[in-house]
């Protein structure tokens, strides 16, 4: 072994949570205090940037704690991100090869990617790349996204987070609703394509005696124009200010999103539909059926990037996630994405463990089928249960001028 | 004078606020406390209420400090709203005589209506005729309204905690704004229907250091679909992630809301338009125009209920004002809605005043045209020093199981 310590850099991919910079602090912290370590480099937009060797010597931007605390209660992406999909090796080896040559211009022996199941394709197909090719860099994945729907673990870093900003508005805005003495539906349009855990988890207000939501849809439940107008028109029956939570992607009985029509048909950079609309479609058929008050809510980017509502929980164990990462390149390990282990409920612990990148990779786990109601419209007490440990504790955001500030990389 | 105390009876009217409670607290605080009263009666939904003898007695919900300290905190109206202008009593006296019934029955000498420049115009009507008709029921009005149009007062009650959700909720979206490295633009839309302040005030960013927004439009500046592509197309030359703050009122040249063509033309109860889709429009707008990544966010609701982002300055006034009323009705005052003087900026001082209620009935205080830039688009400098008092103090919210707690009327 030379003497020249190895460095190793970290990097940030797909949609935004509060928690991913948790896990970036985790991650430069414990390298830190592993002392193994000569640069700890951040990669700019993700595996882009390791292709186009911009990096950042993280400490530059990390000179103390307060920086550290700063970067941990900073939403989004700090060294930005990128959805960018590794071709197949056998395929097109040109970007395996910038790879590998930017990590040696740069001698990075580990390289550790904070994202969701498309990033974590990119852990599994580098990591093969450099097994096959007797290359000795270590790639370790850190899972992230709001959805909730990486498989292996029993819940992702930043869905925590998420589900609090979700349940404490919808608290607040139950409180709104209830002003007027008149007849009102309100829907809340929840972000999830597929996986409908962040909507599901609203459910979680009956833990405080709240009856709203009313009704919550998932993509993993039936969902048809006709069944919604009879849930809505019994549901009023008993509730003068109807709450009803609705993910982005409830799909009719066809199988397609049910507020295509809505749609421009858009897609982003992955080939996923570009979903917004089912809350404006359902208000709109609120409206036309029960001519009655009716407003819709999207509760859009807000839900991933309210860092000052982040679930203290979540932040902790998204840190302490990057750290074992790290420890874990460090004991040989490679091609493997981190995952938590739920060890019991009460009292809530967890142990963190690890999978095969191709157990998260391009999966995505659903919301149980056995936690929906019979009809499907709402979300049984088993699941709170579940959804309760991971939204508690609050956190203090620093503030300047009465405003938030957020850390930012030099 | 009887031996018999009086009662007072206090009521919430038109949207709701984060502060709209505070004041109520302030009433119930200040009257229990002066030890003048029999019974603090809150009437449920505004002035239907009173017609309809729909009291509470605050006593039997706000026993202790702890019960004080929750209702402060809660966001929207404790007591329900209503949206109900008093017919001119020349025309119709019906509704009058219903109101006097009302407070005779329940011995009610003072009665307390928090609400925005259509509630003033019900404390107007009321107290003139009781003054015409010889009727000893003080009346005083307390403002509130998150769109700080009233008349005759240096701020609103509930604007500053509604700019600091906007201002901290912006740069949250800031954050996720530039993730990607590629172009981008975001278009956020903020309530306001003809008056701007909530909308101007994220220019506060800038306090911080922040160039967000790039562009801001008010109701009260210039607007074309022209103007605004031109706008665009000159800050994307300077800044990558665009972020545009537009109130829901703006307006074209030839005095329609811009972006109309998408309204439904739905009316409120005052025949107000309702508003919903600026931010869509422009959406659609720069999708067309510059084919970039685009996204437009609306507000909602969460900008007038998110108690857990209030600003503490806002809700210390909001129940010292909501005292003063009582102080003033008190001394023999009526027919006035309480103000706010600002006496100095450095340090931020106010005290309390009163005007009469006819200053603020019906009129809307518009955002200056000398803090707009030439080209009304931005907002100059000057206007920081006026909103960044407003928003100072952070508050901490009462949660259970990881979620808000709020204040219910038993």
């Amino acid at each position: 072994m030379s003497d020249v310590k190895m460095n190793i850099a970290v990097a940030q991919s797909g949609g935004p949570t509060c928690a991913i910079n948790a896990s970036l602090a985790g991650v430069y912290k414990c390298a830190v205090d592993s002392g193994k370590f000569n640069k700890i480099y951040g990669a700019l937009n993700g595996i882009t940037g390791v292709m186009e060797c911009r990096y950042v010597d993280l400490s530059d931007s990390i000179k103390n704690d307060d920086d550290l605390e700063l970067l941990i209660h900073t939403p989004s992406t700090a060294l930005g991100s990128c959805r960018y999909k590794l071709p197949d090796a056998h395929e097109n080896r040109s970007d395996y090869e910038k790879i590998i040559e930017s990590f040696r211009k740069f001698n990075i022996g580990m390289f550790f990617y904070i994202g969701g199941n498309d990033s974590m394709d990119t852990v599994m197909k580098l990591s093969h790349y450099f097994t096959e090719h007797n290359i000795d860099i270590k790639v370790i994945g850190i899972p992230k996204t709001i959805d909730n729907d990486l498989c292996g673990t029993d819940h992702s870093p930043g869905f925590g987070s998420a589900a609090k900003y979700v349940l404490s508005t919808i608290q607040e805005i139950v409180r709104d609703s209830r002003v007027y003495g008149v007849d009102s539906v309100t829907v809340i349009e929840v972000m999830g394509r597929h996986a409908g855990w962040l909507t599901a988890s609203s459910c979680c207000l009956r833990a405080n005696g709240e009856s709203a939501p009313h009704l919550i849809y998932l993509p993993e439940g039936r969902f048809s124009r006709e069944k919604f107008i009879e849930d809505v028109k019994k549901v009023r029956k008993e509730h003068k200010a109807v709450i009803v939570a609705v993910s982005e992607g409830v799909c009719t009985d066809d199988g397609n999103f049910a507020a295509e029509a809505y749609q421009s048909g858009k897609l982003d950079a992955f080939g996923h539909k570009y979903l917004s609309g089912i809350g404006k479609y359902l208000e709109n058929l609120v409206s036309e059926v029960f001519k009655c008050k009716v407003r819709s809510i999207e509760l859009n980017v807000m839900q991933r990037c309210s860092a000052h509502l982040a679930s203290a929980t979540d932040l902790e164990e998204s840190e302490k996630i990057g750290a074992a990462a790290v420890d874990a390149a460090i004991s040989g390990k490679t091609g493997c994405v981190m995952t938590y282990v739920r060890e019991s409920n009460e009292p809530y612990t967890i142990s963190i463990g690890s999978e095969d990148a191709s157990s998260a990779a391009n999966h995505e786990k659903h919301f149980p089928k056995e936690w929906l109601n019979s009809d499907e419209n709402d979300i049984l007490p088993e699941a709170i249960e579940y959804f309760l440990p991971l939204i508690q504790g609050e956190v203090h955001t620093k503030m300047k001028n009465g405003m938030p500030v957020h850390f930012a990389i030099k």
